[in-house]
């Protein structure tokens, strides 16, 4: 019950960009140097109390977010994009606060999502400064076949249990089964952009599925071992997990 | 003269590319952290002697290479390419060692030039974490006309003594007129790129072109303006320098 004298919070609901390089990921650390401290940090000193915020889910050190959620209670008295405004320009240049909305107070950025959106971007060659923190870059040039790496996605999309594409995160025992929606591997020069979509996602699931797909088009797995690493449910060796710097949160589904 | 038992050193001359975000600009500096200094003390350990290397030109601290171009004279036994790797694992991942090719004893970086490419991005809102060390970011939103900027350049085309639009650097003074022979506006959503061909260039003279032109944009420059300040000769406040992170070195012409 509130009291007769408390307005109750509003909850906002934020989305935000971020290069992941020199954060020790999305989640607050005892170091500080989480994407979530940076930002909690300066809405204490907005609001002059301690704000917790809760994201759609964590990201790994050097993941990267062009959509990242979250959300928080707050009274803010002024037009939600001065938030925006006052928010972005006391973190680090390298985090974006992209967009503000006041939302109901049953919304929750990690519970109330429906689905993500991962793209990873690989580079064959040498890439450029400019491009090289975004990108896993193949230097030594392996010419990925399109074609083995598509019949391989084939086995991927769907509704599967995805243990053997995903790392142990030392929690209890999740469901494992995941709606893999869509898997879309478009090449572009010596770019490929992998995207995916999903009801959810286990953990570094993204990057291991993208170690698996440049595995298959190396000729390193085929289609039938995809196959075979989906129906044997646990993670082996076979499956490597691909580096987090190519690797963007895109969006999260509500 | 050379003694017979002292084959002379092959002339080597390689292209390179920085994000120049974090170093003290091109030059070789006091605190080593000039990107000439980078590569000078991996070839040191490369060769075992130092080694002097003798860049196009400097650029400023913050402003990044897609074609910076040095030479140095060294004996190197085995095939270029394996100059190249052996240089670029041993300086940082923001500079990326192009090309290597032998080249006679009359080239050099500097005098050999004939002429430059610099390129200009400019971002027209607020830019994404992974745009914004490589653009000058006009945060609000100021739309510019772009048949303006276009009038200006017209006037800036060609062979000028372009005082009014460099810094004064120090040294004696030299010739000032240079020929600008190209200057081309282009315009993509909310990005905009300026690229400046010419046989050579002052002492921050594209930061101040393109300070101009943005100030024609904004309709604070007229066409009349700009050519009043190229006869007038000298720098006056009405040219503001851009910000160095949305300059890159293009290429430079031999």
């Amino acid at each position: 019950m509130t009291k007769p004298h408390e307005k109750p919070a509003i909850r906002w609901c934020l989305e935000c960009a971020y290069d992941g390089t020199l954060f020790s990921g999305w989640q607050s650390q005892p170091s500080g140097n989480g994407v979530q401290d940076f930002i909690e940090r300066r809405l204490e000193t907005i609001f002059r109390i301690p704000v917790r915020i809760h994201g759609s889910g964590r990201t790994d050190a050097g993941v990267h977010a062009r959509g990242q959620v979250f959300h928080f209670d707050a009274d803010w008295p002024y037009a939600p994009d001065k938030m925006r405004v006052a928010l972005g320009v006391g973190v680090p240049r390298t985090i974006q606060i992209k967009r503000v909305k006041r939302v109901g107070s049953e919304f929750h950025a990690r519970f109330s999502a429906i689905g993500k959106r991962y793209i990873y971007r690989i580079y064959e060659g040498d890439a450029d400064p400019f491009t090289r923190p975004f990108v896993w870059c193949l230097e030594r040039p392996r010419r990925l076949d399109l074609k083995l790496m598509e019949e391989a996605a084939v086995n991927l999309r769907g509704q599967h249990d995805f243990t053997a594409f995903a790392a142990d995160n030392g929690t209890e025992l999740e469901n494992p089964v995941r709606d893999l929606r869509r898997l879309e591997i478009k090449s572009q020069g010596q770019s490929l952009r992998l995207a995916f979509e999903a009801n959810g996602f286990l953990y570094k699931m993204v990057r291991s599925l993208t170690g698996a797909l440049v595995a298959a088009g190396e000729g390193k797995l085929r289609p039938d071992d995809i196959k075979q690493l989906l129906a044997g449910g646990q993670r082996t060796a076979r499956v490597a997990t691909a580096p987090p710097q190519g690797l963007f949160l895109g969006k999260v589904f509500y």
